[in-house]
């Protein structure tokens, strides 16, 4: 008889190792497959044990990521003969995760699964930048968006206090014009988070009116972006990482890489 | 000489001791002083050295917690003294923790300090409730909001295609009703979760206007309200806990019970 198979979605965080969850470490050690996202610190990986199969499932420059369906039938055919397996995600898997869809493919297969919230980017990478995304005196509500290309940047323009905007490398310029033509003042503090949490972590602060005036920004990804009052705490707040910088010190997009 | 202090501000994650971090783990084994809030679950200090002093400075039954200045100077005095002070919240220290607050008395009064990441109740209560806050096809977007009966209602009527309401036992009832008149649709799934990602985890869901129709609600608290479309997932997607109940189930708050 074999044994039953189980899946489990795993946010492994923004990039600290240290930042796993117990839960997510005893998950790690009781499977037999990870498939991991290219976000992921390899140093995480010294939970699993030795010679598990480990299978990179995310994009990678000039590689394209597998698309979901086949991730999904990667998932239930290894839970279906019997192995217990990881899906091993950046942050948390429900937050820009695609873990619901997962779940969902995996309860329409009746396979058994389990979900192991991660420590999201929104929280921690602004954490490590010394920005509380709430505060009593300057902000009773966070709102979590996505700058993804793909995203509609008129959808951001939410009424939240402090707004975070995911994966806005490329985008985030025109997203803080919009910010501006939906009402936010040019003062409201904005910082640019890149690679928080980690070792590489830098932290640009500035206005928003000063963001939006740029042609674009040529900032090592992830890029994470927080705008609104907390964004000034930065530099009076900073425990982790270099002193940031100014928004005026980020690399510019040169014209020629802009077309390409 | 002494040595130097230090103080961690650490999220404790909302419940399952299995949601500490690592880096949680080792800063509360440096520690030889330990502040903890009245939702901490005890099982976290498990990884507290033997002997190491614990002491209790939030809100419990009939008792009040002590004042923010108050916790703030025994940070400093601590830290001064040469000890190593871990200050334990439930969930994130930066999500409704404080933390935010804590920091910058550490930082006014010169003492070392960093901030520990804990996973938000917001992001895990919704999760082992089978919620994913985010989903390509039903939201893109996520608030994190305060429902304390000290906010404002009519703040948390956000744009987000999620929104998460914390600490919102004895006013969701009336957040419900302050959403319907901004314009959310009466069919909006909503649920409500009760001591989320513990062994007393209860889910509640329904619609909006079903809730905004109650009188007022008398469930076990902490309480955590989702409202947008992914609360539909609660039923297909659970994976910890009791199933979901329907919102008609939810005890009713008595009169008499009101009025004290």
């Amino acid at each position: 008889m074999t044994r039953a198979g189980k899946v489990y979605l795993i946010g492994a965080g923004p990039g600290d190792p240290d930042l796993l969850t117990l839960r997510a470490v005893r998950a790690l050690r009781q499977s037999d497959l990870i498939l991991i996202d290219h976000l992921i610190n390899p140093e995480v990986l010294a939970h699993a044990r030795p010679g598990v199969e480990i299978r990179s499932v995310g994009k990678r420059s000039g590689r394209h990521s597998l698309p979901q369906a086949e991730i999904n039938r990667l998932l239930i055919e290894a839970a279906r003969g019997g192995r217990v397996v990881a899906r091993l995600k950046g942050g948390d898997p429900f937050v820009f995760g695609r873990g619901g869809e997962e779940a969902e493919a995996l309860v329409a297969a009746g396979i058994a699964w389990e979900v192991v919230p991660g420590i999201s980017a929104g929280i921690a990478a602004t954490a490590y930048a010394g920005i509380p995304v709430l505060h009593r005196a300057r902000a009773s509500s966070v709102a979590f968006v996505s700058g993804h290309p793909g995203c509609d940047p008129g959808k951001v323009a939410l009424e939240a206090d402090t707004l975070v905007v995911f994966m806005c490398g490329s985008t985030i310029v025109r997203i803080a014009r919009t910010l501006l033509a939906r009402g936010r003042p040019r003062w409201m503090p904005v910082a640019l988070i890149c690679s928080g949490t980690t070792a590489r972590q830098l932290v640009y602060t500035g206005a928003l009116g000063e963001l939006a005036r740029l042609d674009s920004l040529d900032i090592p990804t992830p890029v994470i972006a927080v705008v609104g009052e907390v964004a000034a705490l930065a530099a009076k707040l900073r425990w982790f990482g270099p002193p940031p910088l100014p928004l005026r010190a980020a690399p510019r997009r040169e014209p020629a890489r802009t077309a390409s």
